[in-house]
């Protein structure tokens, strides 16, 4: 078993990757080769075991894809994008790097294939729920429309469309899964409209103090960095055939406010934890929040074994034992 | 007023062009200037009056596209694309023509305006109802999400996904027309698994015989080619700012089936006429039409001005006016 990872420098690529060594197996055979692929070196270099190889590569240069295919992989994760803000604000880029990028992996999977009929990998595609736009229903249906708003939720939505219709013709195996907002996020704080969901619970973990630029009545879909990991473990082996023509699945989420959130911070961290919080309203951010998606209808994924956290207590401790070795350090 | 008309010899191109010869204005300016592009030339060549060129090029061709926009027209139709049987058969072809044109076409637009801010045409696109897929409910709804299941309807569902992006980014002032099936197609009968629906109407209209492959109780959503000249022609008229970031709107049509079809044709033309349908069952193309979406709510197409035939007697009664010089000719 090979497995190739695309977007591998990435917080979920490396979490994924790290993943894969410890399990060792993936859809019912040892992996024995995986390759690792970014633009950039993962940092700090990680020690890996024999069978993996870090390719600093990138899939938007001339045959780059197909140098990636050469030894056939068996599973591909292609999780490579740049985000949301760059995106938007780098248009060219975003069109560059989000769906030529992608369109260039799919077209090498499939030109490798036409020599060779026999090759149809397993093709796990990372999407997001801002392939969704608002007005949005109160719970979104499996079978809402995709109105993005903004240049990486479009590109995202084509990103889907493509693996469709490549699975439907056969020329691999695709699975696109649609994330929540991976909360908490390990790392420092960004400037991201969303760093703020992650940041006041990461901060006052280990007793520094976080800005709250929203209400508390803010309300949004969440998972935790472990979840994300099962959801993609899992896209890679799942029976594709009760998907029938339709790839992409929204991921479970937990439903909560902000308010929820601090007070499950409480509950997990105590008081003084909480207390860490400082309100500081940020009209521009309430105003991008404002339009975000709410609460998804996730049964299909259910149905086919996808699971996220019941909670934000839940979400709190996975992060203690992920990322502070068991222990709040407030 | 100039307008550019990209696609312009086939049958709706055809019949736009006259519209816009004939009715002289748009957007409440005189036309001046109207200059159609296709990848052949019309046939017959008609003898276009002043002010109108014809120019045979392709999209995909490197600066075609910037070529067309020399002048910088004021309403864009893009209506070129390979069919559905094409693009199906040849998967390179379709996404050549039907993404890579059409993307071709909407950077040049933006790459002129960021030469010259004030540079933002209307570009009407003509997208189709196979953006989407079965299993449908039994009233197919505005938000009901794009899973197509052909090629074809993949890079329509993408065309409108850019166009969306493009006219939320102020690139153009994009509008996206889902059409019916046009019935009764004008020319030949031909291979379309959709065929039938004009021929046994057509045919028999000038006393030939039509095969009929499905049976009557089949049900689909049409509007006549003179609806879909006023859709298109409505769609470089209307207001946009209504629609918010939703640039595609689903067609209004007639919900029939072929049983209505040739009672109509029975009532309009008499009942020799319809006895001219030879039943030739076909399960194959059976089995295609069963994919097939039967009704939609078009009420937002509706809400904007946007109408259909309301019985198939008119739609026979448009074709005999248009095609027929007004005449049965059984």
């Amino acid at each position: 078993m090979h497995i190739l990872i695309i977007g591998a420098a990435g917080m979920l690529g490396r979490k994924l990757s790290d993943a894969l060594v410890r399990r060792g197996h993936l859809r019912g055979s040892d992996i024995d080769k995986l390759t690792l692929v970014d633009v950039v070196e993962p940092s700090p270099a990680p020690a890996w075991p024999e069978g993996v190889t870090f390719i600093r590569t990138d899939l938007t240069r001339p045959g780059a894809a197909a140098g990636l295919l050469e030894d056939a992989p068996d599973v591909i994760f292609h999780m490579a994008a740049i985000v949301s803000a760059d995106a938007e604000a780098n248009f060219e880029k975003g069109y560059q790097v989000n769906l030529d990028g992608t369109r260039a992996l799919f077209e090498a999977v499939r030109l490798k294939g036409s020599g060779n009929g026999s090759y149809r990998p397993r093709l796990v595609f990372t999407s997001s729920i801002v392939v969704f736009g608002e007005p949005f229903p109160e719970t979104i249906p499996d079978s809402f429309f995709t109105t993005p708003l903004t240049s990486y939720g479009t590109q995202k939505a084509i990103g889907e469309l493509l693996l469709a219709d490549y699975s439907r013709r056969g020329f691999f195996d695709g699975v696109g899964i649609r994330l929540p907002t991976i909360t908490v996020r390990p790392g420092k704080p960004n400037k991201a409209a969303s760093g703020f969901f992650s940041s006041i619970l990461r901060e006052p973990l280990v007793g520094q103090e976080a800005v709250l630029p929203v209400g508390e009545d803010v309300r949004h879909w969440f998972a935790s960095p472990r979840s994300a990991i099962q959801f993609i473990l899992r896209a890679a082996e799942i029976d594709t055939g009760a998907m029938g023509a339709r790839r992409s699945l929204t991921m479970p989420g937990l439903c909560a406010t902000v308010g929820e959130e601090i007070e499950a911070l409480r509950r997990v961290a105590g008081k003084a934890a909480a207390d860490l919080i400082r309100r500081e309203p940020d009209p521009i951010i309430a105003s991008i929040i404002k339009g975000w998606p709410q609460r998804f209808d996730a049964s299909r994924a259910e149905a086919l074994g996808f699971q996220a956290e019941k909670s934000f207590d839940e979400i709190i401790r996975i992060h203690i034992e992920d990322e502070l070795d068991g222990a709040v350090q407030s």
